[in-house]
């Protein structure tokens, strides 16, 4: 999947900032590629770009409107048809994670075809992989693993990339998700492709690249989390990094939607290197990334360095402390 | 997926018995189900059961015509459709193990739509899953787990299933690849479900049922496979077996298709007990199951002991020596 710059954030008429989190998420990290937002009357969004229609948009050279919002059940609303209708008229591709494709409608569909433009579901995958082949490729790569879902491994890894060129390597963010997707401009959902492929599709996310090039890979789920530890395993697998981080949420008790208990620090780390030695015998974890979202800075602060100690390793708060003791770590790697 | 009983086994005019495997697995393990055969000229498979043409097989009852052959690419020669055609207009449901799907087929798609029968693509799941809830279920579950791809997990399960009920137990085989679909009637591809429903998918498979019954899950890939590590987790989580079974071929060095060597017994059984707690604390091996077709039967006597004897565990040979000795082994555990 491959989307192309700059983007227009379609932010409709959401009733809410939270429902427009991906749309943050893109401005957050790639500022630089996005031209505008385009609101409907009552829109309660904002992401803080120039508000734009599409002949602006087009004016000022936009290749993609990027649907950046979420609405319950994961449909397109009809009362948004007409706006992408013209997008596309204007030549713009279009690139949503709705559940709903976009290929469905046929109004979007027919139009799309007639303007020769592309229609990007990043949830639906439509791209052919082959199986994981497991033979060791050039370049390094580090993954970002959970002792649960939604702890934090995509902000991690954008930030470690972040970290690791200004500290003047050479690294690229390597998206596994939707929101990833939309921020690296490429990339894939490993959760929606089919199940004997993961590995294949993080081997063909990652290929061979400069020996002192790093890969950024965005993890996904956990070894532990009784619903999506296959998705972790393969991803693992195919990715075969030289360096992983842990990331965990000190506050969490059990697993997001389920009744288990979260995952043990020590234990992800160890069943991490377990697996990942599979295609990789040199892995070794970097740091632990603590969310401390929901602790005062005292509270955060006396975790991350009671967790730190305890493991030998060093630990940060992506947000609130910035991840620079890891990318140290990484740089000592050589 | 579900198939109807009996079945007529449709074997096209294909070129040698090997591209009737899955037929010649349904007649082993199912016979009574089969009515008979259906083989074009210049057919060189041969099932022993009656030859028969379509009405005939309606006649004697037939629900599916089961395509139980591959040819190389996995699609549908052209001169099959006729007779596939014939079968619906005669009331017939279809079902494949092909790659292409029957309803992409223009006449069989029309067909069936007129005739209202079912067209089932084995290989293409289209049941819809939860993901996975980890939560423990009432009756009792044993999982074939593998040192690689293709070592007769399937196979195992099966005589397992028929040494348990002649045990005087209650067993059912669960079926997660095509030939166990059309050898059990009901299961699922579990390496073509979506990545995010693998646990989900194994859920489905083997629901809650008596406390003393057992569910015998065929297996898939291996823990240590660097290709389909995720479908076996996912699985795994997802059966939350009781009891499992190893299954090994003693003579290979590498596992198939991938330069990765063979994975050692005794980390199966670990990894297999490591991850398998999570959603059943008290998951234990049973037994090895030791393929040694490519041994003589001295060598094959030797290897079998020699492994039952280093690890501790009932070993056999499913197919030379049977499973005896892991039925009792799990009569023990009550």
């Amino acid at each position: 999947m491959e989307i192309s710059q700059p983007y227009l954030l379609f932010l409709g008429d959401v009733h809410d900032h939270l429902a427009a989190k991906t749309a943050q998420g893109i401005v957050d990290w790639r500022r630089e590629w996005c031209e505008g937002q385009l609101r409907l009357e009552g829109c309660k969004a904002d992401c803080g770009l120039p508000d734009m229609g599409v002949a602006d948009a087009r004016a000022a050279g936009v290749k993609t409107m990027v649907v950046g919002v979420v609405n319950p059940g994961g449909v397109l609303p009809d009362h948004w048809i007409a706006t992408i209708v013209e997008a596309i008229e204007a030549g713009m591709d279009i690139a949503t994670g709705l559940h709903q494709r976009l290929r469905d409608v046929p109004e979007i569909a027919e139009a799309a075809d007639n303007a020769g433009v592309k229609l990007i579901d990043v949830r639906h995958s439509t791209q052919r992989f082959a199986t994981g082949k497991g033979t060791k490729r050039p370049g390094k790569r580090l993954l970002t693993v959970g002792t649960d879902c939604s702890v934090g491994k995509k902000y991690t890894s954008l930030a470690l990339e972040k970290g690791m060129r200004d500290a003047g390597m050479n690294a690229d963010f390597r998206a596994t998700g939707q929101t990833g997707v939309f921020i690296s401009g490429r990339g894939v959902s490993i959760d929606a492709v089919v199940a004997d492929f993961i590995a294949g599709a993080a081997e063909w996310l990652s290929p061979a690249n400069d020996p002192d090039h790093w890969d950024v890979v965005e993890g996904q789920g956990s070894l532990f989390h009784p619903s999506f530890a296959g998705v972790s395993l393969g991803l693992l697998h195919g990715a075969q990094p030289d360096a992983f981080v842990v990331c965990h949420e000190p506050t969490r008790t059990k697993m997001r939607n389920v009744e288990t208990p979260i995952a043990d620090i020590g234990d992800v780390i160890d069943m991490t290197i377990a697996h990942g030695r599979l295609t990789n015998p040199d892995i070794t974890c970097v740091g632990l990334a603590i969310n401390t979202k929901a602790l005062d800075d005292d509270a955060a602060k006396a975790i991350i360095s009671d967790l730190g100690e305890k493991y030998g390793l060093p630990a940060c708060d992506p947000i609130r402390t910035g991840v620079a003791p890891i990318v140290e770590r990484i740089k000592q790697l050589g």
